[in-house]
Order: C-alpha cells, then structure tokens, then sequence
C-alpha cells in the first residue's frame, strides 16, 4: 500500500461525511454553524479519524459503523483547537494556515462553535447508533471511551495541566502525564473506539489500545520535536513557541536527539503491538513510522 | 403530595449523585475538576433533573435507570451558565448568589470547567448504560435527545441568537424562536428523556414532550417577568439587566400583564398534555402551576 494515496482518499471520505453530518443552515443559529464549519472544514490531517478507521480495518477488514465515530473525533479535536486558541488560553492568531475562529469571527462565536462541536459529537454518535441498533453497545462503548478521553480526566485536564506548567521546570514525568492526557488520550480513544466498532475481540481491542498508547506519545514527542526544528510555513502557524512560553516539551527535557531516539523506540514497539493482525494493519503500522518523517 | 417536600427530597437526591459522579481529585487536573465542582454543587433548583426524574415516574411509578441522565442534564445546564457568564459573552460577575466561575478561578478555567462538564454528561450517561444494558437504547435515545437539545439547533443556536439579538427591537416570533432554542429545548430534552428512561410508549414520550414544550416557553416567559419584578437578593444576581442590554424578552414586547396571562393560558395546556397520566403525573403538574408563583 502507498501511506499517501491511502491518507488523502481516507481524508476525502471523512472531509465529505463532515460536511454532510454539519450543513450550513439558515435561521437564527446561522452564524454559529458557519463558524463551525469554518474551522471544523478548513483543512487538517484527520489523522484522528484517519486512526479510527484503520483501527477498525485491522479487526474487519472495514470501516463503515466507524465513519461517524470518526468524524465525531474530528469534531472533538476541532473543538478543542477552538477553545485552545482564545485569548484567555493560548492566545493564538493563525491555525492551519487561516486565522483562528475567534480571530475570523468573534470570542464569543469561537466559545459557541467550539460548543457546538463537542456537542454535535456526541449527537452524531448516537444517531448513527440508532440507526444500526445491533451496534447500539458499541457505539456506546464509543461514546462512553471518547467522553472519557476528552473531559477532565483527559484532554480537558492535560490543557489545565499544561496552562499551570507554563514558565515552570518539568520533569519528564510531568511532560508525559500532562500529554497523556492533552494529546495521547484522545488520540488512543480514536484507535480503541475503531477497534470496538470493529467488533474486535477484547484481546484485539486491548492490542490495539496499547499501539494507541505509543501513538500517542509519538505523536506528541514529534509535534515537540517539529516546534523546534519545524518550518512554519509548512506548519501553518508559528515554530518555535514552546520555548518562548518555556513549555514543558520532551526536547526541554530530554535534548533534541533524545527526543528523537525515544520516538524511534516507541515506533518498535507500536509494531510489535500490531504483530497478530497481519497485512489488515498495514495502515497503521505505515502511520506509526510515518510520524518520525512527518513535516506538519 | 406537597410540591415543597418533594422539590427538597429531589434536590437532595440529586446533589448527592452529583457529588459522587465528580469527586475532587488530587492530580494534574484539580483546579479544573475544582472549578466543575464550585458552579456543579454551589446550588442551583436542580429543575431540569427533577424534571426528568418525575417525567419517569408519571410513566413507570419510578425513576432510578432516569437519575444519572437527571445528572448529566444539571452538568449541561452548569456547563451553559459557567459560558454564557464569561466577559466574550453575556460578562456576569454574580450566579446563584456567589462569584461566577472566571470570577472565582479565572477565564481560562472557567472555559475548560464548562467543556469538562459538557464531556462529563457524556460519559456519565454512557457509563450509566453500559451498566444497564437492557437499557441501552434508551440511553442511547436520551443522549440523542439531549445532544440535539443541547447543541447548535438547540442551547447553543439559541445564545448565538440571543447575543446577536441585543439591542435590536424583536418581533414575538423572533423572541419565542430564540427561546425555543436557548432555554425550552433543554427543559424539553428533560421531560422527553426521562419519559424515554421510564419505558414511556411513543404516545406517552409525544404527550409528556408536549408538556415539556409549554413549561419550556412558560418557564421563559416567568423568567423574563422576574427580570421585571423580581429582587435581586432572591434571584442571587442582579435584576433589570435584561432592559439594559435591549434583551429580547415577553415582557418587552407583550407588556408585563400580556406576558403573564399568555404564561397562564400555557399552564392550561400543560395539565390538558398530562390528563392521561393520573395521579402519576401530579408532581409535573404542580411544577407547571409553580412556574406562575415563583419568586426564584
């Protein structure tokens, strides 16, 4: 398989099921759903829902109970830019290359459309759930896991985490817990959710989690690591602003080469995890590797 | 029965699940979980819960499979306050008679305790499910409910539209459009779930959602007149603001006794929706009967 070709037709589907599952409307809620749709439409990797279904692929060979689940992914991530760009938080200008929501239409409008986002999340889910009721368990499994992974048991509380580590010295057991949660738990729920909605066995389901797991700090660990030595053209935000906020990142902590042999050791073991499925993981296997060469 | 005895008991009943649903914890996260808690258990009617708890009894005689989606309605509603009161939006400095959240913690905070809520609803009804899984379409159902209710063509929609509303004269439609969306959908999604919760048939769910529809609008409707009339000490923050800010109110555009006999007219219609339930429903019809006399 070729990781590219397999990236933008993944992406293709889920950018369409996103603007099916969101239309614009008109009413009196119009502006915040443009606004919604201005962020959650304007570009991205969908590598979280990109996750999901290939998590799914592994375990059945394919995807579609997991297509809503993984735009609702899309939404939740999105959401979290969002509110993660407002000036009381990161206070940040431009996003994929575009200006942020708050800075395309107003503060308040960014705080309802990320809202809305989380919101339609879980409205998705269930409406796919109901609509294919021998999967009503799993899709709550779903719900039950990317709630889990989003609130303040997870990205929630990796955000405050990482806003109160702001100008302190961490350790890198610090750095870890808080991306556990920032990044890696959602990023982890988008593969056991993929694998639930599979209809994995639980020995698949927990196999997959684990790879999740690594994929996780991986990615956090080359989003790190791409801050320091990234070009912000390709980025499309500004490089280099973790040290100007003394963030707590695994570079800070651990050096440059450091980082980068930690990324490449959790790649081998994420392989590992996928041994039992054979040729039906190979997506996600090239997307473990993929994150050490990545440029964005 | 005796509405006050049983507003009380409920009430306490639903603080305790709450309280037990959201521990404090000791981790990365527990300004954030600190926050959720100081606007979740710093009072509060708890109306939307109750609400949905007596719908299940007006169809089951019990209410326990409704009690953690009672819950999540509270942490939805607590989310929406802890929003709609930071400076981008409707800038409130009291609620329910103490600081508002970004008063007491700060903007930042305030923002991730409201999106810790909105998660934690989701999870704590997927949890409830899988728990209970003879149950778990209705649930499922409720989540659905609520999200619809709750999102950008419900509460969320509704505050976009509220915010874009100041200061501009609004005709009666355009009030009970935005109110439709801002409050009574929620207080709707909390009767129908309940009846849903309860093992209410499709008639009884269209019935009791009819009701929640008209004790939305009246709910609204004696909202606006306590702005109006009401005591600021009573209402635990300041009254008059609605005529300040050019709100979109009854009272603005019927005239204070206008908006009260349409109040009273939909009372009428309410207690016709419930004839069919008995003395089963009587708590809902005296909470219709209590929206004329409220003075909080």
């Amino acid at each position: 398989m070729d990781l590219k070709d397999y990236l933008s037709q993944r992406k293709i589907l889920v950018d369409q099921k996103l603007s099916e599952l969101l239309p614009a409307v008109n009413g009196p809620h119009t502006r915040v759903v443009e606004a919604m749709r201005y962020s959650l439409l304007g570009g991205g990797k969908r590598l979280r829902p990109i996750l999901c279904l290939a998590a799914a692929e592994a375990v059945a060979g394919e995807s579609a109970a997991a297509l809503p689940v993984a735009c609702a992914l899309e939404m939740i991530h999105t959401y979290s830019l969002i509110h993660d760009d407002l000036p009381a938080m990161d206070d940040d200008d431009l996003r994929r290359g575009r200006p942020t929501c708050h800075k395309q239409f107003d503060e308040a409008t960014a705080i309802l459309a990320g809202d809305g986002l989380l919101t339609a999340a879980f409205a998705v889910m269930a409406e796919a759930a109901l609509r294919n009721l021998a999967n009503v368990v799993a899709y709550m499994e779903a719900v039950q896991t990317i709630a889990g992974a989003s609130g303040h048991q997870g990205m929630v509380g990796g955000q405050m985490a990482d806003l109160l580590a702001e100008g302190r010295p961490s350790s890198l057991e610090q750095v870890e817990a808080i991306h556990r949660m920032k990044t890696g738990a959602l990023l982890t729920a988008a593969v056991r959710a993929g694998a639930v909605l599979g209809g994995g066995s639980p020995a698949q389901v927990e196999a997959l989690t684990r790879y999740g797991e690594k994929f996780g700090l991986i990615f956090q660990i080359t989003d790190d690591l791409l801050d320091v030595e990234g070009e912000s053209a390709e980025m499309g935000k500004p490089t280099g602003m973790d040290a100007v906020r003394q963030k707590a990142t695994y570079p800070a902590v651990l050096g440059v080469a450091g980082a980068r042999e930690q990324a490449r050791q959790l790649v081998e073991g994420a392989l590992l995890d996928l041994q039992p499925f054979g040729a039906a993981a190979e997506p996600l296997r090239q997307l473990a590797r993929y994150l050490l060469v990545r440029r964005q």
